[in-house]
């Protein structure tokens, strides 16, 4: 992604305060060690019409991709670790509203890249549940709860 | 209002393009010369779960309230012309997408100071009708034909 300007970071929080979520899913997926894929994405919304608006944003950012939904709604997604933590690192001083989620979302991925054991896993899955709690998440369905009890399966 | 820093128009500006709102409607009201009143805002919008974030919105511009709505959405509504052209004029350099919106309504504001006329009236309402236009207005009922119509009348 490109460095971005203070005044370009400043506009990039009030963006993702007001119409962006920063979150991470915990997806079933036998292929990895844990059973879970850890799926962090940072999304921007608008309806279809404002297309051309995200792809300004997407622009600046120089990084992600943007995503038709089936329900007029269009999403700018950034899913590429790497990016995302250099994005909520450089934006994160001018966050009002979600410097929580931010700063919470780093120590997550930070954390994801050492866990060794399953006990580490399930910390790593309780950070996610804090974070999907500032995000008021209702739908969300792999919660630690659930990760405990397929481990005890392994 | 506050004096904003550049970094706060810019935060702004970034929120008032995802989840904002710049308009004008003409009110029906025999009260007023030309019978509509000219009724200018600036809005912003969430969820009512996040009208704390409002709050501070609200705290940063030092202006405005807040209101309720009935579908569980929170608008931060500011109403006051000097207001409004005051941090229009402050926010329109970092407006990305709405930078259009910011300077037409600017331009029917400083004109409606000025009108004199039917002719100028009606002149008035084509600016507000182009500044829906950009808006993707399509609610509105009082169009500058209706305005014609009444006018007529007089």
């Amino acid at each position: 992604m490109k460095h971005l300007t203070k005044v370009q970071c400043a506009y990039i929080a009030g963006f993702l305060d007001g119409d962006g979520s920063i979150y991470i899913r915990l997806k079933p997926n036998k292929d990895y060690r844990f059973n879970y894929q850890v799926s962090p994405n940072i999304v921007f919304y608008q309806s279809r019409r404002n297309r051309l608006f995200l792809e300004r944003v997407r622009k600046m950012i120089g990084a992600g991709y943007i995503r038709e939904r089936n329900d007029g709604m269009v999403e700018y997604v950034i899913g590429d670790v790497t990016t995302m933590v250099s994005l909520l690192t450089q934006i994160s001083p001018f966050l009002v509203f979600k410097k929580k989620q931010a700063q919470m979302f780093l120590r997550i991925v930070r954390k994801k890249a050492g866990v060794k054991t399953k006990k580490d896993f399930i910390s790593l899955a309780e950070m996610i549940d804090k974070l999907e709690r500032l995000n008021y998440s209702k739908k969300r369905r792999i919660t630690s709860q659930v990760v405990v009890d397929t481990l005890k399966k392994l």
